[in-house]
C-alpha cells in the first residue's frame, strides 16, 4: 500500500495514528506531496482525489481511497477486528458520530480558518479567500473545543469508553489548531488533559516521523 | 427506536431511504422538528445534537446518533448483514469515500448555497450569511454533478456495481438541488439517468410518505 500524504499535515496524522494503532506501519510506503507547493491541487493529483486534498491510500491493485474516515475504516476492517471504528451497531453509530463532529465543529473549522483568514498556503495556493467566513469558522472552533472539553468532562475518551477513530479525529483539530496559533482555552481541563494523555500514545507521539520508526524496527 | 426529522429535508431523506432499504421502517417512530421555524437550532434540540441539524436518531436506551452516516452505519449494522456500507475492506473504503465525497461536492455545497445566498429558512433562522461564499458553493456543486455524471459513465452505482450509501448521499444532494432549483446540467446524461432510475426504487419514490406507507402496511 502507499500512502500519499505530508509529514506534518494535521489530516494526514489521522492516518498515521491509525496505520500505526493497527501496527499497518510497515505494511505503507510514503509518498509526499508539498502542499505548500500546492502538488494536492494538480490536475495530476486530483485524477487520485477529485477533492484535491491529502492523505489519498493507494491499494496494491490501484484504487485509490481518499478521505480519512474511509481511509480507517479500510485500514480498520482489514484484519477482522475493528478497534478503531467499533465493534457494535452502536458502537459504530457513536463512533461516526463524534468523529464527523470533530470535523465539522473543530478540524474542519479550524482547515477553514488556516485556508481563508490567515496567508494559509500562500497566495499561488490560496486563489480564494473569503476572511469573514474563516473568522466565523475561527470562532466555531473555539466553541468546539468547549463543547469536546465538556464530553471529556464525562468520558475517559471521545467517543465513550475506548479509544477510537473520534479520538483521532479531535487529536488532527488540536494539531490544527496548534499549527495556526490558536490555543484551547485554558479553563478547558479537561480536554486539555486528554490530550496530554494521547500525547504519550506511540502512535501519536512518533507520527511525523513515523516512516523512519518502521524503517528501525524492521 | 425514533427519528427526528423533517419530512422534505434532503438530509433527512438519506436516513429514510436507508430505513427503507434496510426493510427498517416499522421499528420507528418519526417526530417533526419544524426547520422553517428554526426548532433545530433551539437549546433544547441542540443537547440532543450539539450541530443542532436533522436528523437524529434516540436509541431506546436512550442514546442519540446524529450525522446521516453513523445512523447508516448503525441501522447497517443491525442485522449483521450490511448492504449500504460494503461488507470487504475495500468496498467500505470506496463507499465511504464516495459518500464523503458526495457530501463535500455536491450536497453540503448545495446546503451552503441555500443557506447563504439565498433566503433560506428565513431571516430568523439564517443569523448570519455569507452570499460570496455560498454562490462559490454553488458553482462547486454543479462542478460536482459533472464529476458524478463522469463517474455513472463507467459503472451503474456512485461506488461501483452495487446500491449504497454513496447513492443514498447523492440523491440526497440532487433532492435539495431540486428544492433550491439548480439544475443538473442537461449534458449530464449518465448522472440523470441514473437519478431516473433511483427514482424507481421504492425506497427513494416514497420516503416523503413514509410513516404513511409503514402505516398501510402493519
Amino acid at each position: 500500500m502507499k500512502i500519499y500524504d505530508w509529514h506534518t499535515g494535521p489530516y494526514p496524522a489521522r492516518v498515521r495514528i491509525a496505520l500505526a494503532e493497527k501496527g499497518l506501519g510497515s505494511c505503507v510506503r510514503f509518498e509526499s506531496v508539498d502542499l505548500r507547493k500546492g502538488e494536492h491541487k494538480t490536475a495530476g493529483f486530483r485524477a487520485k482525489n477529485y477533492s484535491g486534498t491529502l492523505p489519498v491510500l493507494e491499494l496494491d491493485d490501484g484504487t485509490f481511497i481518499a478521505e480519512c474516515t474511509a481511509i480507517t475504516e479500510y485500514l480498520d476492517a482489514l484484519d477482522g477486528t475493528p478497534i478503531l471504528t467499533g465493534g457494535t451497531p452502536r458502537e459504530r453509530g457513536v463512533i461516526h458520530m463524534m468523529s464527523k463532529r470533530a470535523e465539522l465543529e473543530l478540524l474542519d473549522a479550524v482547515s477553514v480558518y488556516f485556508h481563508h483568514a490567515t496567508p494559509g498556503l500562500g497566495p499561488d495556493v490560496e486563489i480564494y479567500q473569503n476572511a469573514d467566513w474563516g473568522l466565523r469558522q475561527r470562532d466555531k472552533a473555539i466553541s468546539g473545543m468547549r463543547y469536546f472539553d465538556g464530553v471529556l468532562r464525562l468520558q475517559e475518551f471521545v467517543a465513550g469508553d475506548s479509544f477510537s477513530m473520534a479520538d483521532i479525529t479531535v487529536i488532527g483539530g488540536l494539531i490544527f489548531a496548534e499549527l495556526v496559533k490558536l490555543p484551547v482555552p485554558a479553563d478547558c481541563n479537561a480536554l486539555l488533559a486528554w490530550y496530554t494523555r494521547m500525547q504519550e500514545r506511540p502512535s501519536v507521539r512518533n507520527r511525523v516521523t513515523m516512516s523512519n520508526v518502521v524503517e528501525a524496527s524492521t
